[in-house]
């Protein structure tokens, strides 16, 4: 029998899609399903940045340069400024997503056996991209209690071994939605240069902070030959279905490594680098009505949750998650039960189980991440139904 | 200090991209460069899949389902069927070019030191993908004698050890424009079948068939479950930068393990998936033209070569390259020495080496790929060029 690879086995399946036949047999039952599950965002692609698209005349859809189109470099280094990072375009690679920016940095970086070490919950899909480098990622926790904060620094030495190369950190946090300080991004810096580690900074929430303000990894000033930003448009722009992200660091020998996978895939897609280059042009206070709708979604469904007896949900710092605890005995089996056997008024509402965020067995079993992608009125009516739904599953711990 | 990875080092660069520099400055010098050295046709992308992407309506550019839009797959299935290829949308991943159909396919068939035997001179980024996938590429020679044909079933015998896994089939080839005859097909099948091995179909240049028809590995009875087809729209409607490719199998496992590594990447770019859908309803005819354009190209370039003293290029039976064997030393320092220390009526070529597309050290040091991208006229004084280098490079062998 021909047999699939190791590593195509044990490669994790996306804990959302599992839910996605039962979201999909509540619809054609006639439910309404809210949902919270995925990271999409309901926010329009700026106008302006779909019209150069529309209106951007060429005869051939060429290859663009495998680290991007010039003219979109260039406009990058003008968006980055804005943010107090200094960068040339020589230190930009375009990828395919932010994913890509990823999987570039663990191949560039990172070789079979290495370990990367990474607070959880954490975004799942750092999983699957370890898998590809055969990486291991070492987790250590972050506590629901203190928001989620950063691990103590202690935690983070007991982590590391001889073969630790790297510590990701995700700013803000996807899914805990948790922002950190200038003081644990220091931490962070002293953790890579005392223990020369590299720093994978996923920043694609950047301009979505709500209650602070945001310091890159590209800030901190003594480590720039350790950082690499992994970056993209998709949130920032709600542009996700364009893939355009980017690899950023100041370190030439990782760009170099990196510029190598980058000429084996060939070019980025053409089409959405006019869209991110267009995206640079939007007015200064383009991200203020978005922030300040994401925010009032946030103090909704926030105020919402922690209403709710035996329901716990930190106040979030930024991006457009929140990670709750709920009175419930598993996660899993609660967020198929929503979809399966629960409506209220017609709907129910789709939710990610905490349990696919943790990398250490039996984490998470009482969490549930929430995106907050609808509006405040439809955020409350998931919220309505997530309040009866507690009342009535049979799996209720309080 | 911070290293890079070791998989980081050993990435070979592009053994195109080396040059660049060359030409660069060559340019910067005045002298008009003919580009016969990458892939990039400049048949212009058909009108009507350019304005679809023009016209298509959107709010939010959103992820597309990470297989790739369903209406996608579904026109893709009236593409294949119309190619007597009989798939439905459920076998099909819609990935980020060719290239990331390669990728899936190592990662999802092979496991690290598994062994993939690829008859050479053959693409390149074959060896990019088997580094990330820490997989060995195992060559067998093909010989310009015979214009690149299979290499006989002794060759296939002996390199398979216990760790091959799969054999990789460019039909019609690039870099060397070879198409297999139908026995030749028959010949890979029962090759895998009895050694129980993948067989991994890159078919980007399907359409570009001059001498023959082309034969699918799709369409060998009986070898269904061993074969993974890895497809492209950027050569066929000259849509390189759209980055919009297939993988394809009736083996359910490999699709459902392939289809992990497309959910960790979420989707493929969303406009030129638009643009791909598009294509399919181009009028039947549409392939008569650029078909004829490139074999009026191929009859220019195989002719002005053979004419050339000491210089021998097989006829080509598809795809728009050829490889071409010249009176040289030293196809590296040649191509260098075009760059840099030529000029013919004020213009040179570029070519891309022949020893970038051996895995064997030492061969085709006297072999350089041309591709036809240019229009005839150009490919004239692109010949030019080449038959008044010949005559004046210092490394010449006869």
């Amino acid at each position: 029998m021909l047999k699939i690879s190791h590593r195509g086995e044990v490669m994790p399946a996306s804990p959302i899609r599992k839910l996605v036949p039962f979201s999909e047999a509540a619809k054609k039952r006639g439910t309404h399903v809210y949902h919270l599950n995925i990271g999409q965002p309901d926010i329009e692609t700026p106008k302006q940045c779909l019209d150069a698209v529309k209106h951007y005349d060429m005869k051939v859809l060429e290859y663009s340069h495998s680290a991007g189109n010039e003219s979109y470099r260039k406009k990058l280094v003008e968006y980055y400024a804005k943010n107090n990072i200094d960068v040339t375009p020589a230190d930009i690679i375009v990828t395919t997503g932010g994913s890509e920016a990823i999987l570039f940095g663990f191949m560039a970086c990172l070789d079979a056996g290495d370990e990367v070490i990474i607070p959880e919950p954490f975004y799942a899909n750092y999983n699957g991209f370890a898998i590809q480098a055969d990486v291991n990622v070492v987790p250590i926790s972050s506590d629901i209690e203190t928001g989620f904060a950063l691990p103590p620094i202690e935690d983070f030495e007991k982590a590391i071994t001889s073969k630790t190369k790297a510590i990701v950190v995700c700013n803000p946090n996807n899914p805990t939605g948790y922002l950190y300080s200038a003081e644990e991004m220091e931490i962070l810096k002293q953790i890579v240069i005392k223990h020369n580690l590299f720093l994978f900074a996923d920043e694609a929430y950047r301009e979505f902070c709500y209650s602070g303000k945001h310091v890159s990894a590209m800030h901190l000033k003594g480590a720039e030959q350790h950082v690499v930003l992994m970056d993209t448009i998709s949130k920032r722009y709600s542009a996700c279905g364009g893939r355009i992200g980017a690899f950023i660091t100041k370190n030439k020998e990782v760009l170099n490594a990196a510029m190598k996978f980058a000429q084996a895939r060939l070019s980025p897609p053409f089409y959405a680098q006019i869209l991110g280059e267009a995206a640079v042009d939007l007015p200064d206070n383009y991200f203020d009505t978005t922030k300040a709708e994401y925010k009032l979604r946030r103090d909704t469904i926030v105020n919402r949750l922690n209403a709710m007896p035996g329901v716990f949900c930190p106040n979030v710092g930024g991006a457009f998650y929140a990670m709750a605890r709920l009175p419930i005995d598993n996660c899993d089996r609660f967020c198929q039960w929503l979809l399966e056997d629960f409506t209220h008024e017609g709907a129910t509402v789709m939710l990610a189980p905490g349990t696919g965020f943790y990398s250490t067995e039996g984490l998470g079993k009482n969490e549930v991440r929430l995106a907050y992608v609808l509006n405040v009125d439809s955020l409350n009516k998931a919220m309505d139904c997530l309040e009866a739904a507690l009342k009535l599953y049979p799996g209720k711990t309080n």
